[in-house]
């Protein structure tokens, strides 16, 4: 597949087998590498998961709302996945969400090449259980002009190193 | 497309053109139609935005925090919106999601079928543009033993019949 372009800026102190909640502390950045969005991408989501007519249809698109087609918020909080699970923050058990927000701060639209910027705020230790914990990652999905599109405050479970 | 067996329940004393915020208020309640999930469906989804062993491989999903193949989370949610564009509350100007919270409260796996039942619960007119305003739609879906998958608080951007 052609449609992403993903340059893992880790590797730097960061172990080979991932970070556990141990190596995790509130205020550590992570930045992604880059995806690219075009019209075929947009409606192919829409027809599947959201089909409206700002979503399938550039001319319709037109007198709607977004005076013009716009990605799905779902179809962009997946690419928000894609680009954290690929090089985001490398957590050694992958990336287990639990729940969390989102806000749509701005439509996404053909063209646009996203990145995600992301913050560790919440870092804690489950009570019950030994071998995990939870995080509260902050993320901005943000476009080439630099404007941000969405915004998500995600609880992931993350593995301990006593899990290992 | 056969993935998607959605069966209207509306239709009631629902006017043609749509619900518009005049019409709604909290306590209404809505129920979508079906869709069944596949395994064939849940790694086309995982391979482009959700690549974990979890996700993309039976195999290597049973020696993970899962204990088998699961849906991503971002297709459960995607699932989500199609059940409820195509039989959820028909709302005038579609659904414009705003925002909102989800949490992922047990896992899909494949053969799961899934429907959604959705309550109003806040209505709220825009105080500077008399022509929308947004409601707060709590959403449950539901696999076919009555288990909740995932749970959404969504904030959407709803037409006043004035900007019919």
């Amino acid at each position: 597949m052609t449609m992403v372009q993903v340059s893992r800026e880790a590797a730097r102190q960061i172990p080979a087998e991932g970070l556990y909640l141990d190596d995790l502390q509130a205020g550590q950045r992570f930045t992604t590498g880059t995806y690219r969005l075009d019209e075929a991408q947009i409606k192919a989501f829409a027809v599947q998961f959201d089909p409206q007519p700002f979503h399938t249809d550039e001319h319709a698109a037109e007198r709607t709302f977004f005076k013009g087609l716009v990605a799905s918020g779902w179809h962009t909080a997946a690419i928000t996945m894609r680009l954290n699970v690929e090089s985001g923050p490398p957590l050694a058990g992958g990336f287990v969400g639990a729940g969390g927000e989102v806000s749509w701060a701005a439509p996404v639209r053909p063209g646009d090449v996203l990145h995600v910027e992301s913050e560790v705020v919440e870092v804690t230790p489950s009570r019950t259980r030994r071998d995990r914990g939870t995080i509260v990652l902050l993320s901005r999905t943000i476009n080439q002009r630099g404007d941000v599109v969405l915004v998500q405050k995600a609880r992931l479970v993350v593995l301990r190193k006593a899990a290992a």
